[in-house]
Order: structure tokens, then C-alpha cells, then sequence
């Protein structure tokens, strides 16, 4: 079975930082993952530069972009609006996130769950208009930071409606960093009948150490979507210590070293965040360029 | 099934970093993590102090320390000498370190890997003589820095001997932080029938972040014995990188949001992580206490 590593670094890493990457550097980045091996890349946000301005000039770093034969780049939206800017740029596919808990997704999209979903279907149906794919990423499916507890039911409820809308593929996301291997296969079963064949994945943080042990019980249920993040950088912005997503060199030796093919160069991923180092030493959570390769490498 | 932490942040942990701490202070840490809930310690290590100056003093640390109810002190050792000096005082119990790798074995203890399982039978000996318990420690069980892979057969003849020289119970240690969860099931599978029905652990590094996932494989194998080190304090010598042994208090939130009974209380394991964060900062590999909690807590 193929999994795809969805690099988030781009987006989720670098919307959490104290500072702004220029575009130069956005689009310096991308390609780098895109040569390190990873055909999977969120690139940017469409949301308010006011709001997020590490994310401003979403449309710049995509025009700047080479020619990457083979990369999948995808756009993170929140709305409809976000989605049409996208749909307007070269991207293949749109990550759309719904929030599972109701309190989140009001500070965080400005409308209900429910509304979110409702959003999420008219931005489906925009995506398959432009002949572009969309995947549903549900926000706090494991836990929510002002709700606490999320019930998996709901989360199935809501994966029930975004297959019906057109999702592609789903994502359950751990945004707060909460999950422990057993939540991970509790919602998968309630989850799983709702998939209609679906592929599914996680999107994981590493803020209570227990990111790759939940990877690696996604992995062992089928999750064939695992997004990652170069360096582990990342975070959430209602969730202030949530940093930290599951580093994709680390996420490359784990798998590796499982026999799981990922396409994925270890050097030049290690370079990659010796760069960022430089520019934010204190956010670097991977640990595989410091630490180093045990044991036989896969051909990349 | 019980599943028993063994605390090893005042002997790993502090034997690691690039500080001594006195006597005074490595009493307190010992008799405030029985505090928190811990109920097997592993205190000290009888190793000659021109060689680790960190440890000098065990006899000190040990005679200092106030009674402690229901607590199984432990002292490491690394040959007969070190378990005679142990003998003489109030541990109940010796964690003998044996190593897998013949290279590591004769850098760290200056004997050949089968030499160290001869030794270690006369030090049983010893123990049973003395009406103490004894814990054999498979170093390098998962990977040696210089030798690479070790053989799982190699281990599993090695956990053989050791039982047949009189084991209570085998601790199997990823010493540098290499394995994966297939690793920890592979060599599950070679040793489980050497066991003889003794109990097994874990004795796990998050080098390379994959510490956790290993240990909740090793729960799920039925692994009744987890060392953890608080704040992730620890290392190896022979392993510069080898920072991290996996952290008590993140191992409390795992196993206790498994449904897994700990005893332990988050709030003073996150106490003693605060104060060890301000003697060693940067050392901190534990997450809980900067994260909190989430979620139901069990009754401490």
C-alpha cells in the first residue's frame, strides 16, 4: 500500500513562526522538498494576510514555483472565498478544514461545525468544476482545546457529510497534539464505515510525545495520508503550547525503518533543516538531522 | 496486569549531564519522585567515580535517604564488584547492565559480551545469597553505535543465559535510540520463549523520536517493566547523541490515557520537571509539564 507524506512545513510550519519568511524563501523551501523526494506539498493558505501574514502572497509563491513534474501542491482554505483564490492559482488540490468542535471552529473560521461543513460542500463543488481534487482535514477530531473531549461519533457524523459532499480523502486531525495510539484506533472505528472507500489519513502533533506512537498506530489501521511537517515546525494558534507537528525526517525513518517506501531523500531533508536551524533553532523538533541514520537507507 | 515504572532519572538521568549534583540534591529528587508515586527507583550506580563523577557518593545518597515505604530502590551495576558494594547496602534490588554488542560491552565495562553474562551470574549469586532481587539490563539490544544492527538471535541466546543464571526479569535497552515498533515486536518474538515466564521490559530513548511509539508496542506485548526517566533527563556515554531517555511524566500521560493504572501524580512529576528545568534547562526532553494535561485524570 502507497502512503503519501502531505509536507505541511510550507503552511502549518510556517504560519506558526515569530517570523515571516519572504516569498523568496517560501518558494526556495518548496522546491527544496519537492527535490528531498516528497510529492505531496501544502503550499500555502488562502487566508487574510491581516489575519495570518506569514501567509501573505500565496498566489507570488505559487507563480514563483519551477515547473515541479510529479508534485502534488495543495493549498490550505478555510470558505468558499478561500477556495475560489485557490482554484484561480495552479494548485491540484484544495485542503479544506472543517472543525469537529464547535467552539474552535467559531474563533478559528468564524462559523459553526455544522456551517463549516455546508461551506465544505460548496467548495467541493467548486473544486470539481475547476477538475481539481479536495481533501477534508477535521480539526480537533481528537480533542479540542475549549471543548475538551470530542465525541467520535460526531467526527464520524461529520466524515459522513464530507464524503457525501465530495471529499477525496480525509484527515483526521490531532490539532492540539492530545491523542494517545488508543483514540487513534477508537476513531478509526467509528470513522471507518462513513470512509465509503475513501483513503484516510492523519495530521498529527508531537506536543505531549505521543505523535509518532499515534502515527504508527495509523499506519498499522491503513492511514495511507500522513502529513508532516520539515523540522517538526508548526503549531496552532488557539493552542499556544501545541507545537510541533510530526517531523518529516523523522516521520521518513520511522517509516523506512518499518519497510514502508517513502520516496524520501534523508540528506537532503537533513539539509533542509539545518537551513532552518539557522533562521529558528528553537523550533526544530525533528531530531533525525542531529541524531543521524541507524541502519540500512531504502533507494530513494 | 501491572505494569511497574522504573524511575532511572537519578542514576541515567543525572549521570548524563555535564553537571554533578550533590548528594543533598539527589536525595531529595529520589524521595520526591517516591512522593509522585513511584514505586521502583532506580537510585544509584556503583560505578567508580574517577570514571563517572556524577555518581560518586551512592553509599551516601542511599543512607541519607528517609524510610520510604513500599518503594524498591535499585542500584546499577556493571560487574561482581559493583554488585558487592551494592550488596552492602539497603537497595533491594540490583539492575545488572549486561551488553549485547562485544565492542560497546568492552568500551563501557571492559569485558567481552559473554564475559558480562558470566559476571552477571556471579552477581545473582550474590543477590540470592543476600536475599536481594536481580534485573538483568540487555544493552544495546536494538543497535550498537559501532557494531550497527545486532542480531535478534544473539540477544535472545543471551536473555537464555541470563534467566538460566537466576534473572528476576530482563530489560531489554534500545541504548542509542535506533529501534522502530518492529523492532521492539521482532525481538519480542525471538526472546518471549527464552523468558521462562519471567517478566520483561523496556529501557527506551527517544533519539530519534521514535521512543514512545516503541513503548507503547512494547505495552501492547504484554512488557511489565518501564524505564522512564523524569523530565527525559539521560543519555549514554558512548552515544553523545543518544540524548533522552523517554520521560516519565510523558510516559504517565500515555499510559494512563490507555487506561493503564500508573499511581503517579502529574501535578508533582511536573513539580520535580520544573525544578530540574532550572538547573538543566535545555535538557528537558519531557513535554507534560510544559503541555499540561488533558483530558479525565486517573485517581492518583
Amino acid at each position: 500500500m502507497m502512503v503519501t507524506i502531505c509536507e505541511v512545513g510550507p503552511r502549518d510550519g510556517l504560519q506558526n513562526l515569530p517570523l515571516t519568511f519572504p516569498v523568496e524563501e517560501r518558494i526556495r523551501l518548496i522546491a527544496g522538498l519537492a527535490a528531498a523526494g516528497l510529492r505531496s506539498i501544502e503550499a500555502v493558505s488562502m487566508v487574510s494576510p491581516s489575519r495570518v501574514p506569514q501567509m501573505a502572497g500565496a498566489e507570488e509563491v505559487l507563480a514563483g514555483l519551477p515547473e515541479l513534474p510529479g508534485v502534488h501542491l495543495s493549498a490550505l482554505v478555510l470558505n468558499l472565498r478561500g477556495a475560489e483564490r485557490a482554484l484561480a492559482t495552479r494548485v491540484q488540490g484544495l485542503r479544506f478544514a472543517v472543525v469537529a468542535s464547535d467552539t474552535f471552529c467559531r474563533r478559528n473560521q468564524g462559523m459553526s461545525s455544522e456551517d463549516s461543513v455546508a461551506e465544505f460542500a460548496r467548495a467541493a463543488e467548486a473544486a470539481r468544476g475547476a477538475g481539481r481534487d479536495i481533501t477534508a482535514v477535521v480539526a480537533t477530531a481528537y480533542g479540542c482545546p475549549f471543548e475538551g473531549e470530542v465525541p467520535p461519533d460526531r467526527v464520524a457524523g461529520m466524515v459522513a457529510a464530507l464524503v457525501a459532499a465530495g471529499a477525496d480523502r480525509i484527515v483526521l486531525a490531532d490539532t492540539i497534539g492530545v491523542a494517545v495510539p488508543g483514540d487513534i484506533r477508537r476513531l478509526h472505528r467509528h470513522v471507518a464505515p462513513t470512509l465509503q472507500g475513501r483513503p484516510w489519513g492523519v495530521h498529527l502533533h508531537n506536543t505531549r510525545n505521543t505523535g509518532y506512537a499515534n502515527l504508527s498506530a495509523a499506519l498499522e489501521l491503513g492511514a495511507t495520508v500522513v502529513d508532516a511537517s520539515i523540522g517538526g515546525l508548526g503549531g496552532c494558534p488557539f493552542a499556544p503550547r501545541a507545537t510541533g507537528n510530526i517531523a518529516t525526517e523523522d516521520v521518513n525513518y520511522l517509516m523506512q525503518r518499518e519497510g514502508i517506501a517513502t520516496g524520501l531523500d534523508h540528506d537532503r531533508l537533513s539539509a533542509l533543516v539545518e537551513d532552518l536551524a539557522g533562521r529558528v533553532p528553537d523550533k526544530i523538533t525533528g531530531q533525525l538531522s542531529r541524531a543521524g541514520w541507524f541502519g540500512e537507507r531504502a533507494a530513494s
